[in-house]
């Protein structure tokens, strides 16, 4: 079943204790898109400058990502630079300039608008919205959002968490929505809100899965050298929704074997800088690093 | 089989941002010895004061653990005061004063002599030592240890480590003795030091286990109220060691229940100040958690 994503697609320059990067492809539809590949046929919705090169827009392809949603306007790509402390867990953003992403208004292509499995990437929450508005077909949708939209969008942001079944969110981002600092009472609440199932990302520790019915904990794959977390959050959510997608099982073993196959997804494209260890990454050794997590958890069988 | 621990029995005063309680029975043993009861036989190496009340001693007695290695010595007994921060894992200590602890020299009835479990708790790496060569029948050694310790008797808490099969220590503790940030490399620069086995206390995060063969990882139980975190480490501790006493299963599939065993105990002393929850806790109850611990984390099955 085809994904269809919107979200940025951008240049990050990227700074970590291990090295840097410039202008390296970014954004979270770039890593969504890449990840989600792996399973499942994949459209993009996005805007990119004229500066935006050939070479990244033939990085998509070779993924067999449908590149017809991608706008190019007059002006600059989505530029973000930022550099990450000896944790990881911290970062400071130091330059982030919106260039053609202010203003851009997604108007979907004929041939997406049958789209069953959607992934509203983080930006504005009204261009989420209208991105809902043009789909026909909706089986499932999963959204991500951040501070910066849970503090000045709060209205809009509010409807489409109302149109959502998976809110994907990190720690931080579920207190702050929330207002309640404990993790168990937060997701409680923005269920509330919404969405059927709150998947909270927790960077290096993992991920749990909240429904009315359910927990499910899961920690995250051990590595002896993260090298950039740049877009771990938009990988874990790519390969999420792209084995979902693929599997059509939305039972909770389903939505449970697919955090595992994000996770998994994630734990690669921190291996290297920006997008690089994905478009070398095979299913075979994604299936096999599934295998070890089976391993690394299973105290039980 | 029997566990020996030797570590401090302590009055706490404790703050949080649920409430507050004063001069509450505490300290690494006390936690780890009523712990590891429901599981095991405990024999407890400790120093108190002449102010140590005889109903914190029924309380031990209680849960069947022998208090003939309890020395009570003129003065008062170890006191500790800390306030914790709306987020849990950051604790000041406002005031702590050894009184009878310093100087203190384990020495061990006849009794004690024979035991083959033995936990080492957070002290001095030559009480430590001491504790170790007046055991005769030794089995299986486990140690924590803590900051001031890696900084200030590096040396003694080396010899310790050279001796003991599992380390038990959070994760700023791992760091700080491995100088590794990275926490896989840290325990892999432990686990050359002697221990066999590296366990990893990452508090509402969970636990990681290393040793020269294998990875497990687990998430803690999620709690929508976390009371009181003071002992929670030690409480893991216990209920983890008190556990592999009594299977006596040292293989990795008997490491990894201990562990969920531990984490499971720990989930419960969380849940009201000091020992109180432990003091009502059945071990019905724990299995009841253990198994809902299995469904919270089970995706392969």
């Amino acid at each position: 079943m085809s994904i269809l994503v919107v979200g940025t697609v951008a240049f990050d320059s990227i700074e970590t204790p291990r090295g840097s990067a410039e202008r390296v492809l970014g954004g979270s539809a770039s890593y969504f898109a890449v990840a989600a590949s792996f399973f499942s046929p994949v459209q993009i919705v996005g805007v990119i400058g004229e500066d935006f090169p050939k070479e990244y827009l033939d990085l998509f392809s070779r993924r067999g990502i449908n590149l017809e949603g991608i706008k190019r306007e007059k002006g600059e790509t989505f530029y973000w630079r930022g550099r990450y402390h000896e944790d990881l867990n911290v970062r400071d953003t130091k330059e982030l300039h919106l260039n053609v992403l202010s203003g851009f208004v997604p108007r979907l292509p004929e041939s997406y608008k049958e789209a069953e499995y959607i992934f509203l990437g983080n930006i504005d929450p009204t261009m989420q919205m209208e991105v809902l508005n043009q789909l026909r077909k909706i089986r499932l949708v999963a959204c991500d959002t951040m501070d910066h939209w849970i503090q000045g969008s709060g209205h809009e942001l509010r409807k489409v968490l109302g149109r959502i079944e998976i809110l994907v969110i990190n720690d931080s981002e579920a207190r702050l929505l929330s207002g309640e600092h404990n993790i168990v009472r937060a997701a409680r609440s923005i269920l509330k809100m919404g969405p059927k199932v709150v998947l909270i990302k927790r960077g290096e520790y993992g991920v749990l899965q909240f429904s009315d019915s359910s927990i499910f904990a899961t920690p995250a794959y051990p590595l002896e050298e993260v090298f950039d977390p740049t877009g771990a959050g938009d990988s874990f959510a790519g390969g999420f929704l792209g084995y979902l997608a693929r599997t059509g099982d939305h039972s909770q073993r389903g939505l449970r074997r697919a955090i595992v196959y994000g996770s998994v997804v994630a734990s690669f494209t921190v291996e290297d800088f920006g997008l690089k260890r994905l478009t070398t990454l095979s299913l075979e050794e994604i299936e096999e690093r599934y295998q070890r997590f089976v391993e690394l958890t299973d105290f039980h069988t």
